[in-house]
């Protein structure tokens, strides 16, 4: 189960898939809800089987209600002399997301009551939203704004903002068992890169390679707009969030800093002792931090009523890099190498999560003799037994059908690899049965 | 509940008072029986509400019965011409406490036989005392002993110890809850001021200071002798103590050290959280320890057939300064800023404990809309969340019934009274209802 | 119980006839199965009472069988010239132990497949065994073994393997409870000193203290080949087993390092626990380390079906130290002072183990009067307590019939003795009394 490519992974590769994918879809203009939204799930498509979910505005989800849906065609401010001084064209940052429909001449002081910038970064854009306050404005480099000259401006916002829908991908694949993974990113940042196009490019290859493999588990990724998009999703499947053992948010997995992990709510989930064991033993600099209820969707996942087992990967988290939500998270702030390495530690996750069974040692009463059934060289001076020895020596004293295997891994300090290798040398043997069933999810 | 006041106490003045408080009881030449620990109730009965307890001696206490009660006119030691050479008038330091009465005329060898000083200490007086052994002595400075020349003297005790009572000053203040705090402090020392003047006066000042609060639980405050008494006021109340859900003992609160507090036996009770987190969220130097059986009356609200949630709060812990138990705890070595410090201190734990309640967050599932109801900005960049929303955000995630405010900010690692403000908003609002009933009270 | 001697042990006498234990058994050439190992038996019961049991060769235990029978009488390699080049009566580690007979002339290059040494210690024989797998061979330091020349060798192993039988040692000693204490060393090693003559030492002269002794628990003293001993006497006594309420293994006692025990499998039972305390309450350099499930014998105490409290109690570990599996383990690498400490530290824990008993403190409501029992200095300047009276203070304060000795003394922070001084002081006076029963044994 998942098996066949962990080793034989072709990275490289992996990773400027990831990143072509980022450079297609980084043109987009993405919102909550609209064409941009409709537009990347069906580039996704190409790459996986998505179920698209159309949810009409004015839906009641909890307390929260789904907004109109909004589109954009143009936007600009022109000065006297008929120049686009703001151009959406140019980026789609300018606009401020969810922007209403706008067309006026105003003065420069009307106008920079509607203008945002970074003045301590004054070549960027910065990126605005005002999904739940009608409003209007332009974001823009603050050099350029201190460039704008007294007049008149034309100010021109070609959008729609009307009933519709909000749009949502699911791509579901089941596995011999209900017990659910759930994978989730938010896709509804226009042209930002590290948020989120990588958590959204890292999903789509990690659920292409998925496909073809066997699963033990069924997997669940969904592409959904921020918040919104996980209030929907949990309003509406209310009565099966029970099948999800496991679940992870992905984002920002493209910068080069080091990775972070934050653990769900619960705090031990297995999906926490999962990629606290998987970063431990890889090479990588990594932190685990705790739970917090600020950040992506996992806080409507790990909100009191649901308390799900989800957390959420990182490289850089949220906020803490400069370029977050600007004009400079664009596609060099982003990494080939970077998102192939998130692949592979959350497929490692995923691998552990698939093999994470319990066994029992079917000759409980003192060591088995593992000399008889070649396991166990039996001629020699002892010396230290070589590590896939004392890993069998470890399943064989834990598999007491009350330890998982990483529980064995953790209680050994050695790599889940390790581990599940030496289980399967002795399940071959016949000295391990698997347990009539695993234990539960969490 | 004793909210009005934390934030504009006027900590100058009521340093001022505790000062003076314990200027006038200075003189008083209390012990653990008799007329000075009487004088001393009525004083501060000009303060607060105090019923006083008469328990006759020779009344059956556990495994102790009340003493013989001590009073004191005069005492002295006159040399051969016939000069006071130690006088009671100048310090109620200079005799024994529970010395019984002499008059006798005896060589300096054996008088010797009766003196105490401090050879490390020179000029100071000891403080001795002999409740449980009848006998006699004097105690003074050890440079003042090396001035006695060879001789008679005439020694002089104008004591009685005779059937009478054992005195002990209780004040009630009934909140909304039969719940208790319990607030003891021992009265019986003489002319000493950390040790335990200090713990008196700060007792009286907060007990006036709740008298005219609106309170949730109610408060006792126990003014009574050392070991004794605590043990005296235990046997007549057995069948109710379990009503104390929180209590300390106050004591050397008035010097210039950090603070120290000290845990219950229970070591994660409610009191000992509280004032953990209040004392780390200060700025000051503190540190808290763990229960041990010696100290002060915490010795016999923890034994084992109580086990009562009561920890001690001092400053210094007695023993620990070289003053300790000496003329030198004297009128300089308090200070009125100490002793509001202590105070203050005090009082945020009691404010902490009144508001220790469990709320309910009415929409588990997902966030609530903060913004739609006037507690989250809507338009914005996201950046790093105001504190007051962050806070909002862990009340709501964890107001599941399972957790108190405390339990809330020690997750969060956030003051106290930050929780508290976010679940007054989201209370007012609608969003929290408070729990049908608290948590158990430790 | 085991009192009597614990201060007055004359270490240095016992250190010398531990010593001299070795001197006398170095010589015999022992393995799992053979005279040698009869031979050793014997010796000890001039110390101590010993069942001899004998196991036939081919009995069936758990997943193994007994093996066959392994006698040795002589074994050499003859150069052209008739000379021993190799001679297993200047050392018994000469012969691969458990080598099946041969009597050939080979030439070197055959004979070279069947020597072996240790290149980086040239001058040593190495310890080999081959038990499971027939086989024969030699060994030899390596520096001779770059002096053979080519030619034609003589090669005589005047060994037999046949059916016979695996002998082990028993030695119980009963006390007032069935609980035991199991002690288990290997004896199936020849010339080797500190694994395992040591511990095989320290074992023989433990038990004879303890005959003398009243003993509230039992003893069970086993003197076993590693490894298959283990299993065999597990497979015979299955059904008594429950009766162990904590063990150790003994091992490597002799060298001069520091102490070392490694934890049973359930990491905190009383075993673990006890050595813990005496070590960390000793003055000697030392580590407590956690189970693994290899080393000695406690890989079978402690495999899953049976997971009993026995650690293992070692100076350096096996595998920790050069000399270990090689003629320089000899009687120069162990010294009587070694053994004599490792001696004390093993009575220290039993001892513990003996008195580890629940009292109750029949005063439970506040603190009885220790003075009116001539237990407290009635007089007095209050000053920090002596160590014995604060030792009575917390054993009355946590007899609360939920804490064994060693349970106050580790909270308390005070050796186990000082704890168990008080409580007998408390006792005696009437003030403690004994638990219906003891706390589980683990």
């Amino acid at each position: 189960m998942l098996d066949s490519t962990l080793d034989t992974l072709d990275l490289h590769t992996l990773g400027q898939e990831m990143y072509s994918l980022i450079e297609e879809l980084y043109p987009i203009c993405r919102s909550i809800t609209g064409d941009g939204f409709r537009e990347t799930l069906c580039r996704i498509q190409r790459f996986i089987p998505i179920a698209v979910h159309e949810v009409p505005s004015g839906t009641r989800v909890f307390d929260w209600t789904v907004p109109k849906e909004w589109n954009i065609r143009d936007a600009y401010v022109k000065d006297a002399q008929g120049n686009r001084v703001i151009d959406f064209q140019r980026s789609n940052l300018h606009v401020m997301n969810y922007s209403v429909p706008v067309k006026r001449r105003i003065s420069l002081a009307e106008l920079k009551g509607h203008l945002f910038t970074l003045p301590e970064h004054p070549e960027w854009i910065p990126y605005r939203t005002s999904y739940y306050e009608e409003g209007w404005g332009f974001c823009l480099p603050h050099r350029q704004l201190l460039t704008l000259i007294d007049g008149e401006y034309d100010v021109c916002i070609d959008s729609a903002l009307e009933p519709g829908h909000l749009t949502y991908g699911e791509c579901y694949l089941p596995g011999e068992s209900q017990d659910e993974v759930l994978i989730s990113c938010h896709a509804c940042h226009p042209s930002l890169c590290n948020d989120n196009l990588s958590g959204l490019s890292v999903a789509t290859i990690l659920a292409r390679h998925l496909v073809s493999m066997s699963r033990r588990l069924s997997y669940r990724f969904l592409f959904i707009p921020g918040t919104i998009g996980s209030i929907t999703w949990l309003s509406r499947n209310k009565s099966t969030v029970s099948r999800i053992k496991h679940g992870i948010v992905l984002a920002c997995l493209g910068d080069s800093g080091g990775y972070t992990y934050k653990k769900s709510r619960r705090g031990n989930a297995d999906i926490d002792r999962a990629f606290g064991h998987i970063l431990e033993h890889s090479s990588s600099p990594h932190r685990v931090v705790d739970f917090s209820p600020y950040g992506y969707d996992e806080r409507q996942y790990c909100s009191p009523g649901f308390d799900l087992p989800v957390g959420c990967f990182m490289r850089t988290p949220h906020g803490q890099f400069p370029e977050y939500h600007s004009s400079a998270d664009d596609l060099n702030f982003v990494r080939p190498e970077s998102l192939a390495g998130s692949f592979q530690i959350c497929l490692s996750v995923l691998h552990l999560l698939e093999h994470n069974l319990v066994y029992v040692n079917r000759n409980p009463e003192c060591e088995p003799q593992l000399d008889k059934r070649g396991l166990y060289p039996s001629v020699g001076r002892y010396q230290d037994p070589g590590r896939l020895r004392l890993a069998m020596l470890w399943v064989l004293n834990l598999s007491d059908s009350k330890h998982t295997l990483l529980d064995i891994a953790e209680r050994a300090n050695m790599p889940f690899g390790l581990i599940l290798e030496s289980a399967r040398l002795l399940h071959t043997s016949g000295l391990l049965i698997p347990h009539r069933a695993p234990l539960g999810g969490s």
